[in-house]
């Protein structure tokens, strides 16, 4: 039934108009923009369970050509691209026949996430390669489920100005993130005293300091309660991962670095909570599972999806702990917040640093330990630029990557 | 900055504009029923916080009559009742020429209610008698912040009834439909899968269900977290207060009893938790102080009000454990879901049997255990009316208060 309103009050009430608006149900056709990662994969799981609402439009992957065949086949997706050129014929000749598109290259990323068609972009590519289809799919007004968080980390002031600008939308996929998302609904802003980052403390939790230096990557890929990429399971047993989760909220929610804590629950059942100025705290809890968040984020602003998941039972949630972190065997928890107080190009520096030196980590060439002393020095050693465009963005990563690279080089083990 | 707005969408959307409008904040006027009290005298606490926003224009207390006279003096409100007639003349003398108003008698407390300067009515009274007033509370259209959790429980369909019908809106103050209420902002019902409704577990969680006969009214006063009156802390003790307040979020909620999980906590930070069917858990925490949720309800529906109070550390939530609740040891919690599901004036016989049980407990004449075996007895006995009017709950409630009282006379020590 429609009914007719006229509605004069406070502009500040605008937003819930728009969310209201948008409340009109259909297909919305999505793209995945790193479809064969972890969280790729199980964006596709999601669209798969809600036929009636999500079509799989675009899917992008970097290099896991066969995959990507594999989705394209299952899925029926309008379009692929393979980033990496190399394997653009092998990707055409798998697809032969079946009317699917075949694209290649990060300028056709860009470009095909503008189609009219496409209504949510969820980006999950891995790293700062994120960046630029992102700010495509802003300037193109789309539906953004971020799952990259390094676009914020790196570029939250120049993202921060453009979704100003835009009619673009950002639906946080991180479970964490969409922990603050649900705590906040129907919440003011100005009522929030501080936000609540739960971390699970990654493997090395109870791992005495000392010891840190000897670990391995076999070691540090073994993450006692989420499945992700290699990338990511790093950057918790650093760390580094709520480093960047801190910055990333900074923005999503435009609140100051130090008023956002972070809480080690080793259980990660509690993803995430919102303290406010009146003494109550919000807590958004579930299983350790990607599928959640990622399901919550799709069904913005709609609603929740219902689903057949297992449930949590109160044996799920029998005990849960919650703890101090300690920044002195984490040193990059500092870092983060350092680089968050500092802002322009300093957390794309950071950034850039602990893209090569984790991927110097995995490849057993440095030290765990080591991971910290290339990012403390490459910060050092970089130059700085108060508010950057998105060119000085793109020299500062550069620069920070080559100071990192040699840093990694000379600590070789 | 005022805007005019046409809106055209679906009707169920219009709640929120209800919210919206009402977002224009002004000193209310606050009638405390029940105001020497435990839960009145926090009320007059955050009255006093918030001088700007609240005035206390009405007191009401039974037969406390010194405390009355100091808060009138303290707090000058424009009214006070005493319902115990015979202390009138005293409360009269006491106050004269001060220019505040004295009345005496339930009569007079119904009519004030309505007094049309009145914005906001704090029903906290104890037990039955709250009825009345929260029904003509609710004809006059008034917003109620709900502590009087027997009106619910006892009269709930009425009350849902007449709500429905009245433009009255009620606002939970207990801290567990207050966490509801919390965790339910911004959410639609049709997404909620189940409430998880937290107790302490009471005094008696961890004694062997052997040794509960012999326990006496001074051990089942000490309450592990909550500082509350004599009777509710009983009702904690037997876990009917649980009870109560399944009844009582069935009817604030529209859920259906068994959708309704109890479960222990016996740290009481979590205030009560809301499953969601896409496998999200939403909580809200807080420290056990029954301040916060009396200040959140007077705060709605324009926000939050920010305190100076105790803000909870990590260390305050440093360990929180949940576990299924012991349906035998504390049959109480069975009687409330049987008395819950057959409706009609169950669950006034029910309650009607508690207050009886309870008063006789708390001056020694008979067993702990003798609680429960009282209420049965009373449900077994007492008439059934499937659905009933206000003069039907009158009736039912005088009635079975004789048969409880007769069998505690039986079962006296």
């Amino acid at each position: 039934m429609l009914i007719e309103l006229k509605y004069v009050g406070d502009w500040r009430n605008l937003c819930n108009f728009a969310v209201l608006m948008e409340r009109m149900t259909r297909q919305r056709n999505i793209a995945v923009l790193g479809s064969t990662g972890s969280i790729g994969r199980q964006t596709l799981d999601i669209i798969g369970e809600y036929p009636n609402l999500f079509k799989a439009w675009l899917l992008v992957a970097r290099s896991s050509a066969d995959l990507l065949i594999a989705q394209a086949r299952q899925m029926r997706p309008h379009m692929v691209i393979i980033a990496d050129e190399q394997y653009y014929g092998y990707v055409c000749d798998a697809l032969e026949g079946t009317g699917i598109e075949v694209a290649t290259g990060s300028a056709a990323i860009a470009q095909a996430v503008t189609m009219s068609e496409i209504d949510t972009v969820v980006t999950a590519m891995v790293g700062y390669s994120g960046l630029e289809s992102t700010i495509a799919a802003i300037g193109a007004r789309k539906r953004i489920a971020l799952a990259n968080k390094e676009t914020l980390v790196v570029a939250g002031e120049l993202i921060d100005r453009l979704m100003k600008d835009s009619k673009s939308v950002l639906y946080p996929v991180d479970s964490e993130h969409g922990a603050f998302y649900q705590c906040l609904v129907g919440e003011r802003m100005q009522d929030v005293e501080r936000l609540l980052l739960t971390a699970s403390g990654g493997p090395f939790r109870t791992m005495p300091k000392e010891q840190l230096e000897n670990v391995t990557a076999a070691d540090a890929l073994k993450h006692p309660n989420w499945s992700m990429g290699a990338k990511i399971t790093i950057d918790s047993a650093t760390m580094m991962n709520k480093g960047f989760e801190m910055i990333e909220a900074r923005w999503l929610f435009g609140i100051m670095p130090d008023d956002i804590e972070i809480v080690v629950h080793p259980q990660s059942i509690i993803h995430s909570m919102v303290a406010f100025k009146d003494g109550s705290v919000k807590a958004q809890l579930g299983l350790p599972d990607m599928h959640l968040p990622i399901r919550y984020a799709l069904g913005l602003p709609d609603g929740r999806l219902a689903s057949d998941c297992r449930k949590m039972t109160i044996e799920d949630m029998a005990m849960l702990t919650l703890e101090r972190p300690d920044f002195d065997k984490f040193p990059l928890l500092g870092t983060a917040y350092a680089a968050a107080r500092k802002g322009g190009t300093a957390p794309c520096v950071m950034n850039a640093a602990n893209e090569i030196a984790v991927a110097a980590f995995l490849q057993d060439k440095i030290k765990f330990t080591d991971i910290y002393k290339i990012i403390e020095k490459t910060m050092e050693q970089a130059s700085h630029i108060e508010h950057p465009t998105y060119e000085d963005y793109v020299a500062t990563n550069t620069e920070a990557r080559e100071i990192a690279a040699r840093l990694a080089k000379q600590r070789s083990i």
